[in-house]
């Protein structure tokens, strides 16, 4: 470690991606950053520059394109992994067809699988043999890649169960800008990052309705309570939900323009169908695929979930968005407590 | 209560208290608007308008205008106080000198009282003699004054120790577009409407500064932590913190154009100096004041607060903002959970 440092693969050259790439390059890292685009790996190598996803930003020499994800592997220990929710399967099998020896994987996504109901990191765990995987990172936070690329102040979590692996991830990535903070609580971190974006989905339509800050507010606050309810009963610490992985995220992903989900959300609040909404938006929105996830979830560990229920019968049932905003906003229950309380009657249930 | 509505005094004719007089008289209530400004009152019964305050609002007939305080009070059961923390004394000083039955006080102000550091519950208490006072209620919650005026969505909390109060208080308020939920826990309530005056102002700052979402988000998330940290120490429930009126309201301050607290921080960090600030203002930027009781409760509850003592030092003590923003930003902690966990050991502390 003292002289040369390992080269670390990022596989996946999105804007995330990317971003994540310029905070190692700026640690003095050797980076290869894979895209399955040939065109895009030219262009970083000739012109350092990704400019569908980060159109202002040069990229630091030590930043390689690779488009052979068996040359970008070759004596790689970590790889972090910053692919859609949706092409994790797919291209863990290409790493394990092209890599031979153990490695670290942090991945950076946000999702969880419909169907399998899986987080990420077990997902991971499923498709990589035992002795081709070290351990598993998960990393999450409120961050905005084009401010990252930026270099603006930003702070994230990395959690695992091996917490010398967590430390090992945020020693790679730890700056005067980028601040990495450890956590073992990796359902915690993995289910605000995934179900933050469900509710930005619905804040960008009561954005788009003009229902204005106070009805925004009000439906995050709640949206945070019923991530927290599914949260606890799923095995995550609570306090998590508090931090950068839960409240944090979910506040950069409601309010900020740049953000996808809100968006999308926005649109349909204007009156596009979500198939208009995915088709103008060209890029990942993860929170559809989530919000399936998260219905069949909370179904599966009966929690009440009143605005995932309501999204999600937006989404694919055709209801109105303007007819679910306002049923959630009159709601029957009067006294504040019923909705937070039950985070803790749920945890005690499972113990 | 079937035919006539008892008639309901709001005290104090700014924005907030305007709204709240506009959601009353949308529920069939007589309201009694008191101004201590004459050419208001004129305004209010002559074109039922309020335009200093709320410049497109047209005020229902219902909410008339009253200079004097003891012609407002007149059969009165009901107060809504609305004046700034600062003029508490005063006006409820002129309730007692002119009010001989007993009433329920509801206040709506957000802020401590440097030097004596009480919430404004117990400034009430102290000021109003025992046999004046049935009942003292806290109305606290993301509101925009702007937003409800306009009869956008909106949720809101109120607090008393005695529950038929708060529900008296929420009968009278609720409708369609005003939720009022109800909550027992005063001190949670209040600490958390008062308190996310400061970290709207250090939001205001870091926005001044150009730093971006990723960094408000994690400071809007450590400023919930130790928002949360003091008021469990001072008894409230932690639970309450993440309601309506914890990250709720936090929510709205920080990332909506209406808040005052989060303007002028913004010109902090712009580079005006505190008076400066003021000025330009014209109204009454509570999160000011706030900072110095804080900083006061934090030593006298020995609490951890590091964005209330660095905005502490912004304001008072000459500091230069993005050297204080700095400084938090590259705090020591490196693992989440001792920012969070605290919360809960400084609760058992207390057990």
């Amino acid at each position: 470690m003292q002289d040369k440092k390992a080269a670390i693969a990022v596989v996946g050259a999105g804007s995330w991606g990317t971003a994540l790439a310029i905070v190692l390059a700026d640690n003095a890292h050797e980076v290869r950053l894979w895209s399955h685009n040939e065109d895009q790996v030219k262009e970083i190598n000739e012109f350092h520059t990704n400019k569908k996803y980060l159109p202002e930003i040069i990229l630091p020499e030590l930043i390689v394109g690779y488009a052979s994800l068996s040359d970008a592997l070759v004596g790689v220990e970590t790889v972090i992994l910053a692919v859609p929710t949706k092409a994790i399967r797919e291209v863990l099998g290409k790493i394990r067809a092209v890599h031979g020896d153990p490695i670290t994987i942090a991945h950076v996504s946000k999702g969880i699988e419909p169907d399998t109901l899986l987080r990420i990191t077990e997902m991971i765990k499923e498709e990589m043999p035992k002795d081709l995987l070290m351990d598993v990172v998960v990393l999450s936070g409120p961050s905005h890649a084009e401010e990252v690329s930026l270099r603006h102040p930003t702070t994230v979590t990395v959690a695992s169960e091996n917490m010398e692996a967590a430390e090992k991830i945020q020693d790679l990535f730890i700056n005067h800008n980028f601040r990495v903070y450890t956590n073992s609580d990796v359902i915690g971190v993995e289910i605000g990052g995934a179900l933050k974006n469900i509710i930005a989905l619905a804040a960008g339509i009561t954005d788009g309705l003009g229902y204005g800050d106070n009805a925004k507010a009000a439906l995050m606050t709640r949206g945070l309570a019923e991530i927290a309810r599914l949260g606890t009963k799923m095995g995550a610490n609570p306090l998590t939900f508090s931090g950068l992985t839960g409240i944090g995220d979910l506040i950069v992903t409601c309010t900020s323009v740049h953000s996808r989900n809100w968006r999308a959300g926005n649109l349909l609040g204007k009156g596009k169908t979500l198939d208009e909404v995915l088709d103008n938006m060209g890029m990942v929105v993860e929170g559809v695929r989530t919000t399936k996830a998260a219905y069949q979830l909370a179904k599966k560990y009966d929690v009440t979930m009143p605005i995932t229920s309501a999204l999600y019968n937006v989404l694919f049932n055709d209801k109105n968005p303007k007819d679910a905003v306002d049923v959630l906003m009159a709601r029957g229950k009067t006294h504040e407590m019923e909705d937070l309380v039950n985070v803790l009657d749920e945890k005690n249930t499972e113990d």
